[in-house]
């Protein structure tokens, strides 16, 4: 039987009907509730279905296992940060702009998203990864789709003289991303004395005003 | 015989004879040249103990395991590092100086040990890591140590005018360490078209001056 769900899951998603994807896309949210809430191990797929008002069986029609909604929802998270940084990136504005939009939104997005951006960060699924698994493969697409967003960015700057640094432009986007990114080792939102917002804001004033005080 | 020459070895450790010491830090060195050579794995005690004109027996009486060596040419680098961010944070002149001097000296002090200050960072050993071993714990000092110096120069700066953000001396200080200790991820000098001293000034220029030309 598993495996007759298995082939009517698999012929569903492909097909991709509305209405089965929009059921989905629910129960990855429900799903990503779950695991902030009670984190990997105390969610069950079973709490899952039950807060979904469907039972078992019918869950599996829309997912494999708990590890696959698990990787749903954090995909989902890397994979909309790569397109908004796109869309910085591909908007008006200069490049300062852009830049501070990014900054701010990538440390809001940890906060909103929290844990999941901060566990695929830990889980180091770059380039270099062990893990060569389709899933890995598409999240280190995301994370380059990111990386080369910022340096378009800086580059960009560089070129309409808006920005200057003695550096090569993806050396300045890496240092960019690591200000920010390094925050998957000390910030918890629910914890935190100072909110995100106000995190992003000075990273952004750092990056591109500095620290030393021309009052 | 082996716990033999354990308690002899414990014993000439704890007495810490000058020539029992010096000898010892001398075997370290050259474990740290072969790790960097032929990494953790390719490295053999045996070798170790021929580079040191030692036999196995005799090398024992200084270091217990291969093991016991990695963390001791590990934790040197990392002990290293903190102190000398304390001595920029405690020395003289301004806090911007004391911040350029400290980013520069991150980040060339990662080439120059590389790859074992990012061992270190990779395996994660702050406060909230797994391992709580008495090197972990160490480690977990000097990580510590590292971090309040940071957090002394921003915050002496903000005090003496010198530095102004809007947001706490130790938000700004984790952004600091964050956007040179990322390049545990991108950066490896030995294949780097860009030096550490490069980055690490371009670092400092951006944090402290901000990327916006002022032409």
């Amino acid at each position: 039987m598993t495996s007759g769900i298995g082939r009517r899951r698999a012929a569903a998603r492909d097909e991709g009907g509305s209405a089965y994807t929009e059921r989905r896309t629910e129960i990855v949210a429900a799903a990503a509730e779950m695991f902030k809430r009670n984190g990997y191990r105390g969610t069950k797929l079973a709490d899952v279905a039950e807060a979904m008002g469907l039972d078992r069986a019918s869950l599996y029609y829309y997912v494999g296992s708990k590890e696959e909604l698990f990787q749903d929802v954090v995909g989902g998270a890397v994979e909309a940060n790569a397109d908004a940084a796109e869309k910085i990136a591909a908007g008006t504005g200069t490049a300062p702009d852009k830049l501070r939009a990014l900054v701010v939104g990538l440390m809001t997005s940890y906060a909103e998203t929290y844990p999941f951006l901060y566990v695929y960060i830990q889980e180091n699924l770059g380039p270099g990864a062990r893990d060569r698994s389709p899933w890995a493969r598409e999240m280190a697409r995301h994370n380059k789709r990111y990386e080369n967003a910022v340096v378009a960015i800086v580059r960009s700057g560089v070129e309409e003289g808006s920005l200057a640094t003695d550096t090569q432009p993806w050396v300045v986007a890496f240092g960019v991303i690591g200000m920010v990114a390094w925050s998957n080792r000390w910030f918890n939102p629910h914890e935190s004395t100072v909110p995100a917002t106000e995190i992003g804001a000075a990273y952004a004033d750092t990056l591109l005003n500095g620290l030393i005080n021309r009052g």
